[in-house]
């Protein structure tokens, strides 16, 4: 039995009606209180995750929550604390580490197919912003905090704990953005504890589709990540030889959502830990929330 | 409420375990006694396809098939003329004409985006040849009727029909294919009605994985269908510069199957005509018995 | 010590000031009279070929025709044996044998990397037809003949002689070309002497550019030879993503068509035999010519 | 006429033996006495440049230098006033500013293809260091300035100015590189003048072979610059599929390099100004050095 609850009036019935959900409720609250849901994935803005996380821990419900899992450090342990009290389970979402690509990175690199490590680079641009209400730092944690935690926690996975950050910014793209305090376009530097280096640039303006890329640079050779392709058609005429582009996260993550959401159903069903903890959400925020530090302060920040 | 029935023992009994199918059945005559089931997909040898169809038929089930319809002409009259009779649905299995990648090409080319059509190229490999049983052109028609259909059905999607068929072939790669007269690899030329040319190349040995890909070939340009890898990482060391490819069919192919299926359920449902009828299915048999008897007879065969 | 020479009034002349030639002539046979003069390219109309080889085999020059040899096998026999009459050192000019991708190729292949070959494929597209009198089946032995015997020659390197041919064809872009009887697209099968397919198409319209592209499919797995783009640049916006294409063969060849010459000069320096000896150009010219013969009389011609 | 000079004994003559030069000196000053030479290309180690174009200049010879002018923004001053004093032409080497791909992607900016660029990518990595006493900073400059010389450059040619850096760095792939003191991996940002965001990524290990790229990113679409593949040849077996990759400098960059040589002649020739000035040198290497310092410091550096 799945149920779907949404504080924006009708918007819970709307959805409930297009996908065939049983049950809608008019906050997360009410649905909390169906002795029928077990676990509860948490899809809201940034600002509203401490709130419902903290509800549905007290309700004992399994959590899968969005990234990235606050806004602050203390509100994330706040919800670690929640969750903790109550030993109710609690998963992160990350799905790039569920893509096959991803993954199959993870498994070359483990495997010495690159010897080691030295650079990590992780590009991620989105094809259009979000709305300006969103943008808001206050909101979504703004472009670094709400794009770049992807890389970040795909860089930890790969090259471990990060120990200094630099990053660079501007509002080149969208100049209205400057009304909320957003920018468009960053460029944030790693320093790993390894030695290693990270360079991760985001972006709202990928005018042509969807740029999810990825670089594992080592001794011995390299691993890339992704590509640019969606529909297997080549076009050449007089005018080039063209192809069509990845068009947002959910053509390029399709699989990846799918095999997350199942495997938080999995481990919950057969009560193994989550896939992805709180500890990873907070180091990645932390990361996250330095890099915005050093862009403000003009300087590198050490973690 | 589904079923399944295979003959041998304890095989749909297995299938609807793994599957978790309701009910499982020892023969497909039992199913369609079933009067739960309202329609049936039948997903056997080509050699079988006759006499199933034609008690699919009699059962009033809507039917949905898998190529090639028949070994023989006669066979495919007789199966359309049971269908007839009782009036049931009939659709024909050509998943290709599902695929984003086909679909996309014959956008582009209804929209003129190559000017007029002069040549069709499709090329179909297999990554290791079926059981010998099987390859039998008895059980499955032999290479240019089990696989060489699909490419003669896209290239009457996208040219018309043909007026003229030539093939060439030879166990080349699978000595042992010759103990049951089949043959490995095999080019089949095209004229089509309007003029165009067509070649199609078919093998069972694509040694590094499934390949399947068409051209078509304008007066303004050309359109490519398909591509050669499966997972987005790209492998950089002094070996060289290394991606995977597509293993197999249900890898290249899965999508475009969920489509199809659900294309059947829905059209039956609604009571629209089937989307690829048995018309079609005996002009791509026609082709390929054409193809075969050119190779036979070492000349070209009008149709 | 250089110099051209060329029938047409003012021709030679204008080549020479050009590109810095020393010495112009109105016709061949003054150039062949000029004892400063070791060695001659012949690089005029096919149909020429046979007066100008056998004039500078007479004159005792080293010689280097471009293909195809000649229009008949008559011809290229009466050229052949007016070089052994006088001893004179004879190469044929088949540049893709220079070529760095199909020397790769062949280099692999020997090396067992895709094990037995089992279809060799190859397409030979112009960006646009030549002049029509230069389409003249009487001056450049047509299409087949033309281009076709670059394919030939190549297939021939990789997969030994040939001993059935069938062609189609057809004047399916170029309506205006039907007045000379020449075709603009034409698909030629081959049985080679060891049993093994080939596919060789051929096409005047390559709107987007020069497409050269071969194809060695072996018992263990394929070798690719060709490319697409000229200039490392990859345009991405919302019209997709686009590279341009080769323009032609100037631009493909240009390496190969300098080190083919240069190999010529070496070879006639050093008393070395010939790389690619005029057997190979009449192995290739009887393969066209059965390919035309096959189309005109609408059945496949052995060899 | 063209002449040699190495300082190294017996180097001057087996260059020119090897490359068929009519002379050769065991020093620079000795061929800048030869009254027959007009114009020498400097091409030492950058530690070596001041001296060897100050001499030249002095005697009057029109000359082209490698990339970096020199090791200090005093040196560098101290050769162009030289230069200055005797109105000789003085030339800097860029060899991309003539390489097709880069010239290509400066016109599709300038015509407005993707919007106004807001960052710029570039990736320099040689796929083994030089000699431990050339990667000597005394010597070479070190990898920022040496390799990251270029990116520099072309950054500024799409780009303008340069306004702020930060580097970061580490001796990660050859741990013998710690004993003279050079880095084999780093990471430098840009803030250009006009707010727009840069990035650099320098490294010595680039095991595969010579990874050059570049990406201009803007309001409206990307442009990529680069690519991976020398021979055109792909090969599919059961390993994956595979081809090769550009070797080093001298493949990637030799059409470049003889259309720059071919330009600078040109430039003396006609008596135009250099297309690459000493005022670039002098940007590039200012911002090198800032990237040094910004390193070291552990700050970024205003320039």
């Amino acid at each position: 039995m799945a149920a779907v609850a949404d504080r924006k009036p009708g918007a819970a019935e709307a959805f409930a009606n297009e996908f065939g959900v049983a049950k809608w409720y008019p906050s997360h609250q009410d649905l909390l209180n169906d002795s029928a849901i077990d676990a509860v994935a948490v899809i809201t803005s940034t600002s509203t995750h401490k709130e419902v996380v903290i509800d549905a821990a007290r309700s004992g419900k399994a959590i899968f929550c969005e990234k990235p899992i606050s806004l602050t450090l203390e509100d994330a342990q706040e919800m670690i604390r929640a969750a903790a009290a109550k030993g109710v389970f609690f998963q992160m979402a990350f799905q790039r580490r569920f893509d096959a690509g991803y993954l199959a990175a993870r498994r070359k690199l483990e495997a010495g197919a690159i010897g080691d490590p030295v650079m990590f680079t992780s590009i991620s641009r989105d094809p259009y912003p979000p709305p300006l209400e969103f943008c808001d730092p206050r909101v979504s944690g703004g472009l670094i905090a709400d794009m770049g935690v992807h890389d970040f926690d795909v860089g930890r996975m790969y090259m471990g704990d990060v120990r200094r950050v630099h990053a660079i910014g501007g509002t080149l793209a969208y100049p209205e953005m400057k009304s909320v305090g957003d920018i468009d376009n960053a460029v944030v530097d790693l320093v790993f504890q390894s030695g290693a280096l990270g360079v991760v640039q985001l972006s709202r303006n990928a005018a042509w589709g969807y740029d999810i890329r990825g670089e594992l640079w080592g001794t011995k050779g390299s691993i890339q990540i992704g590509y640019y392709r969606q529909t297997p058609i080549l076009m050449m005429t007089s005018e080039g030889i063209t192809h069509d582009a990845v068009p947002y996260f959910m053509e390029r993550f399709e699989t990846a959502y799918l095999t997350q959401i199942q495997d938080f159903a999995d481990h919950v069903r057969k009560g193994l830990p989550p896939s992805i903890t709180a500890a990873d959400a907070v180091a990645a925020l932390r990361i996250s929330l330095a890099a915005n530090q050093s862009m403000r302060e003009g300087r590198p920040v050490d973690l």
